[in-house]
């Protein structure tokens, strides 16, 4: 019989086997992002932030990345886009500020499943286009079965100097999720936990220029799991857009060395 | 602020809201599922499951299921194939024998999040064909980033009389998942348990025929999460195929009476 | 070296060999179809009408159909919706009426590709969900690269009886295609003719119900090679709505039994 | 009435309006190459050679192609293979040696279509996975319907010095195809007619290295349309393997300049 040994790591389904620990960090060895960030309304906002934390500024940055050359996966690549706020968060042991990721969509499933089970990074899955690339302006549009509900632009790039670039070589983006699993047969939950994710951007290149998006609100049968989040960031006004950014680079996320926070 | 109310329900992300309980099921109005089984070696089964079970007969199930028409996905559609072994679950309260969910492929992510968050039914990604049918075989290959790992073949159909349908209209599918949440930062397990998920079938149609199957054993960098679960599969010798059965029908499934086995 | 033989049937690559001409039908054994049909304007509706045509009423037709066990894919589906109006063909030699293939949207190559150079029919890329079917309502999206076009739902649906059934057991379902192949290296055609296509439908169960279309016009960035068909489609007015028909069945197509209209 | 224009360039659905004919370019702006070369056999590889050319040297070339940013389909992207063997051309009036385009795969549609029609390239469809990189090794996987039955692998790329990449700027890669329209309502052809495709790529940069390449055979039942191709190509043998190469760079390809050979 399969006896679980609690020194090993496993993933579901479990019972083919575990790994060992390595608290190693994975690279994504190639990544485009675009990184859009406004300005909103506080109250606004802070109604879909847990009240664990304090919201560090009224802002949403949403950032779409293109990454290929992923280690864990096999050098197999996704798309995602993360839609974050700016939260700090004070507890008995914990002091840090991060991104609070309100939602990611990814394209593969894979990932999907270990950012939520392993880190609560809220991923869920859309249709998400490669960077369509035409006369100065790249665009990407997301959707779920056939119906687009967020597309992203950024045009009027300008390249960073040697300076520039000098200067912000590596890029923190550590982020925090919130893992919730459910209790079974009741409501409320078996687990529910703040989680703090270290990674970081290798900056190559790097662009400003103009950022533009459009929501488009979805009805529950067009997309009955994710309308109301659509619904929620639709809702949230943009006070004021700021510098967008283009970044070439690489990625290197350390799930192993996350933390649950307290 | 966003408050949890314990009183809800959630799924990740959920600090957009959640959902009053409802201890109700949910209907796929029209399926189609092909059922294979085979008798395998006893102590290579039984390697796969946790020991917190018994083997009720050294048997491996093969399930594809074609669903549409499905209720909380607003009338959309995924296909599935289960792979699971009939285990006895005698504990201090529960008593009971179902099909224990080996590994469940799906290609639609959203279902695959619910089953391995809410009942613990290991589900992972693969492209799945719909049934392909001529000339009286129907046939489907699930495949992996374009590596084919499994083919179903289902031939020599021979349908159920109306006597024998009304004997099998409903037919009990309940299912035991694993649920595992790893800890964060370590080796080991945050949650660990064996969910009791009731599941039946209603029976439409039925035929009796000769079921095929054909694992393609996969390498890590075809399919890195996966290729030890198809080689673990692979590996367990077919000693004698018994009757393929297709049914056309419906599913109910119960997850909201789903509970973790004591 | 290879020689064509003028005896044989080739595709694109010819040169790995041809087949025998076969005077045969195939057969797609299970098809599922929805039918919109309404009155629009003539003068708009004739300015795509190729002038070798009369419209026979100004009637737009709008047909999908979800395609399985395909006897010439070897069992495989495919999606498709049919844009037509009804003309009649008065030459030296043919008089026919039937349906003018004005633009046909289907979800995979392969067919697409006969369907041009082997009829005629004007068939381009979409992606098109299978039927959702919820409460009653049945549902589908056209979409290209993320951004929808098109969706179509069918609800209200009243079964044919008995009687309506058996006199509408086989449905005429000729179509006309233009076949137009471009000159090379300048403007104008090497070859352009109207194809007249028969086919039939074998009808197992019919509803009448109620219908209902929404276009949503692409911009060209979105869609460059059908933003002006969408256009042209979406701009044509309803000015009534006919009843809407959802059919099970099979379709049985003549493509070898195709002619040049002169 | 719609009435076609000579002097328009159209596309089917023709219908909808046409365009004026244009001398142009068109730019793919970011391509990724790699080039497989190997020696086979004379006569076995001569037997998919129409007799209009001679093969110049028994030599099999496979490129993939990673395209995006591609102008005239508004910034998109697609991947593509193509096998090719180098042939020349000696009629009445033209004189020229290029690459006869055997087979191209592509992973989109529209592409494929005016490959078809405009200069005979025999393009049919699979799924073409974007380049996987893992530890310095580049593999991509053909499939149809879930079954491969090619992989591309390339390693051990060494870089080219600058003196060596300002030699090979500009790279010809001018193709033939044979563009096949048959005839309606019996065999043979309506058009069959060697049409010359002019093409060049301008490198950035490039790396020699190691090819390594495997065809998986086809039932007919797993992909009907294409099974006598790939066992055509899958039989002839390795008898040497060149260097492979990998290039990035960008693609520009003169359609509209494209003449029939005579």
């Amino acid at each position: 019989m399969f006896r679980f040994d609690e020194s090993k790591c496993y993933k579901m389904p479990a019972h083919f086997g575990g790994s060992d620990y390595v608290a190693a960090s994975t690279r994504y060895h190639d990544t485009v992002n675009l990184a859009f960030r406004y300005a909103t309304d506080r109250a606004m906002l802070e109604a879909y932030i847990p009240e664990a934390f304090t919201l560090v500024r009224p802002e949403v940055t949403i950032g779409f990345s293109q990454c290929r050359g992923i280690d864990w996966m096999a050098g197999s690549y996704y798309n995602l886009v993360m839609v974050s706020a700016p939260v700090r968060f004070d507890g008995a042991r914990d002091h840090v500020e991060a991104a609070f990721a309100l939602v990611v969509w990814e394209n593969k499933t894979t990932p999907i499943l270990t950012g939520r089970e392993e880190t609560g990074v809220p991923k869920i899955f859309a249709d998400i286009e490669d960077l369509h690339v035409f006369e100065g302006e790249y665009f990407t549009t997301l959707s779920f079965e056939g119906n687009a509900f967020l597309t992203l632009r950024f045009s009027d790039a300008v390249p960073l100097g040697e300076q520039e670039l000098a200067a912000m070589k590596v890029i923190p983006m550590d982020i925090i999720g919130w893992r919730y699993i459910p209790r079974v047969g009741g409501p409320g939950a078996e687990l529910s936990q703040p989680i703090f994710f270290p990674q970081h951007c290798e900056v190559k290149r790097a662009w400003t220029g103009k950022g533009a998006l459009q929501w488009t609100e979805q009805t529950w049968l067009q997309n009955p799991m994710q309308a109301h989040i659509i619904k929620a960031l639709a809702g949230l006004p943009v006070l004021e857009m700021g510098a967008a950014m283009m970044i070439e680079g690489a990625a290197v996320l350390s799930a192993p060395l996350a933390r649950v926070l307290e």
